[in-house]
């Protein structure tokens, strides 16, 4: 099952900066070899479900053995069955206005 | 690893009534022996990583096979290192005032 | 516009115990007679799209005000234009099985 | 108070495709002069607090005028007192590892 998800991953007990944990999670995606693309609020990923959500926890794994105590995470996932659809396709379904 | 999850799963191309997709996804959790509650707008679970992240999957492809073509969902996911926590433990932590 | 919320507060750069600030979100939302019923992972609200939204501004002045100086917050606001829900409606509409 | 804010409109009750929809809510941004960015699952916006949210209620508005009888819709928000920070800013703190 192919998923488009959102993730956004919150280090708290760490203080107000939490980029380089953030860039820690860019290089767990990186490893995986999945797509994604980094946003202002989060990071859109594409892949298959167990591959996603495998990296997703290993973001959580990493981010504590960097120190966090506590993590609270935002992910939203998009399944669909009557097409294929890509990250790009999603953004061009909206920018093409070609409905 | 231990999580507490606040899952919201949305069926689309369904019409606007998905209470019996919601009923099913409680359904899932049940048969995993997952702890949850429902609220009004997505349901607490409690459990290790692998069994609540098998579940949502679940929910994703029961809700595919009842006829959904489209969903997506929103998941909160919590995790710490410093102390075992439950969903009643973070209740509490509000309404006893006991900080 | 009647909306119901679901609205989760996470104070940054605070140390992991977070639950004075939300207690104090419990006061606002209080104080604005708003509807609302805590979870485990957040709080759900009912009211006007106006009156919800002032209350939630007003939680991020409070717990500002309270020395977090970072807030990020998650929110879900449902509408509907069909017919008039409560929260109440929504368990309802799960639990009952009335589809 | 400034925020950045990420937001995701979701119709239900019309069918899988609600790319119009969201470019419906993208003119609502643009006519409220607010600077946002489209990714693939959902916006980021950036300004002051009442005119962020007076947009989002135009979009709630404008999708049920446009026929969707239900709408979900995910929202983040972030406010910070320490310090101003852009979209840009938020980027640039994870990918130019500069902690």
């Amino acid at each position: 099952m192919k998923v488009i998800v959102d993730l956004c991953v919150v280090p708290m007990g760490v203080g107000v900066s939490v980029g380089k944990y953030v860039a820690e999670c860019q290089k767990v995606l990186q490893e995986a070899g999945l797509k994604h693309q980094l946003h202002a609020y989060g990071t859109n990923i594409e892949g298959e479900w167990d591959d996603v959500f495998a990296a997703v926890k290993r973001c959580h794994e990493r981010v504590h053995e960097m120190g966090a105590p506590r993590i609270t995470t935002s992910i939203k996932v998009g399944t669909r069955t009557d097409r294929e659809q890509s990250m790009q396709d999603k953004i061009d379904s909206v920018t093409k206005k070609d409905f």
